[in-house]
């Protein structure tokens, strides 16, 4: 039985409240001198000190040995099957704008980027221009009508933008534009199947007026597209839990993925302080809350062991405001692993602490993946996470008599 | 969605090496008068410096109460589902030879047997016959035409055989000849449904010549066959994980088992120092290797503990040539339990040690049963062991967005 059906039918509406803090990218690896993964090294008394009250435990984002995409992994942790579930990049770019896609909508993620004078790639990000530049760019190409497919093309930030494709018909089986690489020319976009061939045409179309759009706007002389993907009609947070659902997020990917499985997504500044105060400002009107902290996550990605230490510890700094508002389940994880070591997501599997007044604790007093390996919850897939929070909430009614 | 289908998708060819090191019946059960395990008994510093380096963990061959058999216990190792992959004992035998089977062939493991004046089987194993009497007899039943099936005797090691039926609409839903046991008559085979009379009845009329044949051989004078199978397509390791792998085993059957899964299987001598000239001598050659190591799962089988705890410390012994050739991912484990104190294979779980550069060591520093209860890689199913090893060599490309 599928495990999502089986918690709407047990799932009861309440007051108790849950919030699940994601620090993205949470998991490391020891540094080869201090031999401390980050967050052995850094310092967090709170999330220790909360370590020793709840229970712990490793969780596997998508399986042993699969390094999750940041879509996936955060759908696992919504309790979401993470293959079932599957949300093309250029959707998620549409929904983190605020930009509501229609059924039969192609969203693509596109990039700004530099061509030389012979067509070849020299720069994928254009320089990284500014977000200002990157939306006058965008009004130049936006509201084309090619064989009566509207497009719509918006900036995100920097040097990236989305580009939705709304008409009849349209096909998501078609190839990126986007080569990922430099000194060669852009792809054409091709058709997979013999029925997305129009689509293709389109496609290619758009990108031709496009280059010629933006010919004297070096370094920003063209648009590389990936991703092109329609959105999936997932049952929502409320369908399933009956929680009314909140993101507290300022990247736009999760706001965006946080909208997919019908979150309201709040208003917040860039920081955690700000996310902080909108959990405070919001905290009567919702009973989940899903807060999201980038900045770990980008040190990892960055290879930078100690800004990823200090983060952990600028996240540990805002635990104890969290704890003073009383949740009644609070959950601290991450949706996977970002070792500065490896400088990019890896498959390690994420520590994870629940607390609440049910929740047995275990005998681990620090937050940290070798302390987590001991744990009382031992290693758990992700999607048993968002289960065992709504329990530990006594939101889950007895399965059979 | 299935395991092996996500691996092909993510999974990409480098020339990083993994070797994989299957100590065949690794674990064992405490002995009544040490209080120990084979295992733990055993002086194995090498083996235990490995675990202190790695993360650890006990494999789940088949699922928690299952005793594997050995080929499931190995398609698991491999990462192939063990139920959906089922491979016949007489598929397994011809493989092992090097007898190519074509579409359609029907394989049966055959033992010559020895039948007292009544006809009950006074020995199933005919004395153990030497393999050059074995071959002798083989060649008086090969090459027999039955009704238009094409039969193909073949001689394995020492009293073992192998009969191939070739022909039209042979069926594998007949049941074995061999009753496992002395003392009675050899069975009569049996169509199971009705469409697989034809077949029983043709290898009947062959059994019924075989005796009439080998009357005057006495001890070896008749033969009981069993595990009738026809070859499974399954994909091979190259199609799935974009590995060049090799399998240095000398124990037929498991020669058989790699081929089945598309590995190169090396020419090796019958010791564990042959098996590991074999690879030092191909290590260039190959990105995966299985090795395969019979002898602990043999004493085990003979219920012998000293002898086990003594195979135990002979491999451990060539662990630091294994080292010595830095593959970027060592697994240490094995197929299934094999305690002495039962005599034959078991359902507990089997200490595993990966060791890579980017393992995320746990606090294991002893490679046993008990130990590796308490290790980073808790209780994982055995399929989970390849995911691993790939996303430890960096094979795996991240899944999603």
């Amino acid at each position: 039985m599928d495990k999502l059906e089986l918690i709407r039918e047990v799932s009861r509406a309440s007051a108790t409240k849950i919030v699940l803090l994601v620090i993205d990218g949470l998991g490391g690896l020891p540094d080869l001198i201090t031999g401390k993964t980050e967050l052995e090294m850094a310092h967090t008394p709170n999330l220790d000190a909360l370590a020793a009250k709840g229970i712990c435990g490793l969780s596997e984002p998508i399986g042993t040995g699969i390094t999750p995409g940041s879509a996936p992994g955060h759908l696992a942790l919504f309790g979401y099957d993470p293959f079932a579930c599957r949300i093309g990049r250029g959707v998620l770019e549409a929904l983190g704008i605020d930009l509501d896609l229609k059924p039969g909508d192609i969203a693509a993620r596109g990039n700004f980027c530099t061509l030389d004078k012979d067509g070849l790639i020299t720069d994928r990000r254009a320089g990284r221009i500014t977000t200002e530049k990157s939306a006058e760019l965008c009004r130049l190409l936006d509201g084309m009508d090619i064989d009566g497919t509207k497009i719509i093309v918006c900036p995100v930030k920097e040097h990236r933008l989305v580009v939705v494709f709304r008409g009849e018909d349209l096909r998501t089986e078609i190839s990126d534009s986007d080569p990922q690489q430099t000194g060669i020319v852009p792809e054409n976009v091709r058709a997979k199947y013999a029925m997305a061939k129009r689509t293709a045409d389109i496609v290619n179309k758009f990108i031709a007026r496009a280059r010629k759009i933006l010919l004297e706007h070096h370094p920003a002389n063209m648009v590389l597209l990936r991703g092109f993907s329609k959105q999936q009609q997932l049952p929502t947070m409320t369908e399933i839990y009956k929680l009314k659902p909140a993101a507290i997020a300022s990247y736009p990917m999760y706001r965006g993925l946080a909208k997919t499985v019908g979150m309201d997504v709040l208003n917040t500044g860039a920081t955690i302080e700000d996310e902080l105060a909108t959990l405070k400002q919001n905290y009567a009107g919702y009973n989940f809350f899903f807060i999201h902290i980038k900045e770990t996550d980008s040190a990892g990605e960055d290879g930078d062991y100690n800004r990823k230490v200090s983060s952990l510890e600028h996240v540990d700094r805002v635990i104890p405001e969290l704890i003073a508002l009383n949740p009644d389940v609070i959950v601290v994880t991450g949706d996977h692993s970002t070792p500065a070591m490896l400088k990019g997501h890896s498959w390690h599997p994420v520590p994870v602490v629940l607390h609440s007044q049910w929740c047995r604790s275990d005998g681990v007093s620090h937050f940290s993946e070798s302390a987590c390996i001991l744990g009382g919850l031992g290693r758990l897939p992700a999607t048993d996470i968002m289960p065992l929070a709504m329990a530990n909430a006594l939101k889950l009614n007895k399965f059979g008599a």
